[in-house]
């Protein structure tokens, strides 16, 4: 592995110069220019087949398949994303975000753990895997199929799954997007929480008004908005929308028991929760089932009236209230939409008019079985290259896992030796070299594994 | 009176053109200018001392005396003010705010209603006091007391009390700020609602956290802040702070009597309350007691989190709420705001700080005893000026009336000849010429009619 070691950093810093910020229509070019530079450096490792599809509306996307010698091998397809969060506000960062600089073992950069580094981790790691084999090809057909939109919400991936369905066939997703729980704990990844939006509006008059004159006579939009939100949790925090848990697949006494033997420092966790002053949440359930195994109601934003300096002693004419639903196996967003707006209707008071107003189609949730022999071959493969126990760990955040699964028709499983403290989204964005250099390296075995644990 | 009209308009005209906009530090010359011309409007009538007291801090306010000829007679001190409200959003305004424009029967400009249209009804008044009576001095000893911060919520008037307590010394205060219930209902006001105003806020973390990694956690202050909102009234509406209602007084029978005998059109109504599409309140209460006689807890604003445009899943990090409490006689803000600080503390989730920010002392209610022989001579008096019955009426906005009463120890009466739809604090505010004209002529006979009703 440290043959290609230098090679790989020199690539990735190379890689990261380039500014792919996708939500950002300035940088479209920059988006273009990050899928042709892979798309280059995967012919230069040997891939036999590399395109790069820029077709619209979706955002370049990076194709490369690398056939198996066996024919009856079975095919992996490698997910990731070369497109990268915008970088405010950058007067924080310590280096500037698109000058890739290694301190120690860390190297800074928009992009390093979310989702560049990931992505060339699995270039490094099949030409670690067909150095250790001797072979020209793998021992798994590998494809890699990585987008420009991610960070966008993948307005377009079910286009592109369409338009290139044969291209894309396999009978194993190999999701390379989410972290390791921690540096000395590593764990194989089993699934990501769902995700539905959507923004409540209550309006009562056309102006504010007077809150002497007429304050007592008339509803005011801003308490019912309270109310609203209030009422969307029972007392034990649990969410109060029908049927809400009626689909919910509680984890396993296995993964439950993997879980508690993650090591959890209660004050670490709070800093990285935005230096929150203490935990909460749903009882009977510990911290990291809250925010894995748990779907949860979430306010994100709440507006009405005046919020500038002092006061001004108005009835509100309007308040609204973003929510999001953060949703687990076998919830749906659709149904979670369907409840929201009976929620909404039946907590709308007299002289009110509701408007629901959804953001989006929101993303189902994911896990996969934990007794499918892929998963248990990513934890052997973390194992060997970790040199350590490898728990299940999920993560609290959405993706297209469910979305890839189901377009597919086969199980995802997660392969990612990032850190959930690398600043993703953040300013100060890092990864560590030496877990990329170890997932690589479990990459490498896993191509090994499968034909195997696949028969 | 027809003879002192045109007069009296040519005078308001050019009062009405000095923008003493008392909240604009830029316009606190012209709030100067504003108190200069009143003056010599004043001394231009004959009244023979009048004094600018311009000290500072306060904002120049105009006091003059005219003393009875009988040196028994009863002192009366008329409270008004000159300082008007900002003219934003100014492109709605269909005739410049200062330069006031007569459209009929109706003046448009800032100030016309409130209040400088309302003080130069007792310039008005006196002249036809003196001019009906055929002699030198008035019947009372008459005090004008018009002060230049009203809009700003008095700040130095209990200085300005102290510093003058000879000069201010009455058996009376006729308050004359308020309106009339309507143009075919005129009225006698008998009270004001006190306000306190205080912002709550939440904090949990020291910055917003990503709802998918955190969400379910962490407490979110937008939710909690969401609940103390709703927690704030019961099911009936009403407010569920600690001994909130202990010192409520009910209005009497006749009052209640009076305020069912008038003229309500809920269509009207709910115009005039910023287009309001229906009624609410406190069961048990019509409108007009809901807003005059009832106290209420009013949102009037609340913020949190993201509040753009489409959606953003954090937990916040920190959310408030600005509230404001209007007050009956005999509610006390001071104990109002203690016990808000209670109710807060009692509903704050662990995990979150909560802070309670005051917004000044608040203004005490103020409601006048109905069978005081003053509020019988005002009553007689406005009767006999719009020749038709007169009824009582409260008004649900605050002012320092209770501040008044408790630094002078004297009762005070309210006599308005105003609308509530005059658009006060709103472009093209007006005040009906018709009506200042009735109620100058109230005030001059209400000046006959006290010596022998105080006696």
């Amino acid at each position: 592995m440290a043959a290609f070691a230098d090679d790989f950093l020199i690539g990735l810093r190379e890689w990261l110069a380039i500014p792919s910020i996708g939500v950002d229509p300035a940088h479209h070019g920059d988006v273009a220019a990050s899928a042709h530079w892979l798309a280059e450096a995967l012919r230069r490792d040997g891939w036999p087949d590399v395109r790069v599809w820029d077709e619209g509306p979706a955002l370049p996307a990076v194709y490369a398949c690398w056939p198996a010698a066996d024919p009856d091998a079975p095919t992996v397809l490698v997910y990731g994303h070369h497109d990268v969060q915008p970088v405010d506000p950058v007067e924080q960062w310590h280096h500037p975000p698109f000058e890739a600089t290694l301190v120690g073992e860390e190297l800074f950069g928009r992009g390093a753990s979310d989702d560049k580094g990931q992505v060339a981790m699995h270039l490094l790691g099949l030409r670690a895997h067909l150095a250790a084999t001797g072979a020209q090809r793998p021992a798994v057909t590998v494809k890699l199929f990585v987008e420009g939109e991610e960070e966008s919400g993948s307005p377009h991936l079910t286009r592109l799954l369409d338009d290139h369905r044969d291209d894309l066939a396999c009978d194993l997703v190999v999701f390379t997007d989410t972290p390791l729980y921690g540096r000395d704990a590593p764990t194989v990844c089993t699934g990501q929480r769902g995700v539905y939006g959507a923004e409540v509006v209550f309006t009562g008059g056309t102006s504010d008004v007077h809150s002497g004159r007429s304050g007592g006579g008339v509803p005011n939009p801003a308490t019912a908005i309270a109310r609203l939100v209030a009422a969307l949790h029972d007392e034990d925090g649990r969410v109060r929308l029908r049927d809400f848990y009626a689909d919910v697949i509680e984890p396993t006494e296995a993964e439950r028991a993997d879980y508690a033997a993650l090591p959890f420092d209660e004050a670490v966790w709070l800093a990285n929760a935005g230096g929150a002053q203490g935990l909460a949440g749903e009882p009977g359930w510990s911290t990291l089932e809250r925010v894995w195994v748990r779907p949860t109601a979430e306010v994100n934003g709440i507006h009405g009236g005046y919020t500038g300096p002092g006061l001004k002693t108005i009835v509100p004419a309007r308040a609204s209230v973003k929510l999001s639903f953060r949703l687990v196996p076998d919830q749906r967003p659709e149904l979670v939409a369907e409840a929201l707006r009976e929620f909404v209707a039946d907590h709308t008071p007299p002289g009110l008019h509701a408007e629901v107003i959804a953001r989006g189609d929101g993303a189902p949730p994911y896990a996969v079985d934990i007794s499918h022999p892929a998963v248990g071959a990513v934890r052997d493969a973390l194992q060997a290259a970790f040199d350590q126990p490898v728990r299940f760990s999920r993560t609290g955040g959405s993706g297209p896992a469910a979305l890839l699964h189901g377009w597919l028709g086969v199980p995802v499983v997660y392969l990612g030796a990032t850190l959930p403290d690398d600043r993703i989204h953040a300013p100060n964005e890092r990864v560590v070299v030496p877990l990329l250099l170890r997932g690589a390296e479990a990459a490498a075995l896993l191509w090994r594994l499968l034909p195997e644990r696949l028969s």
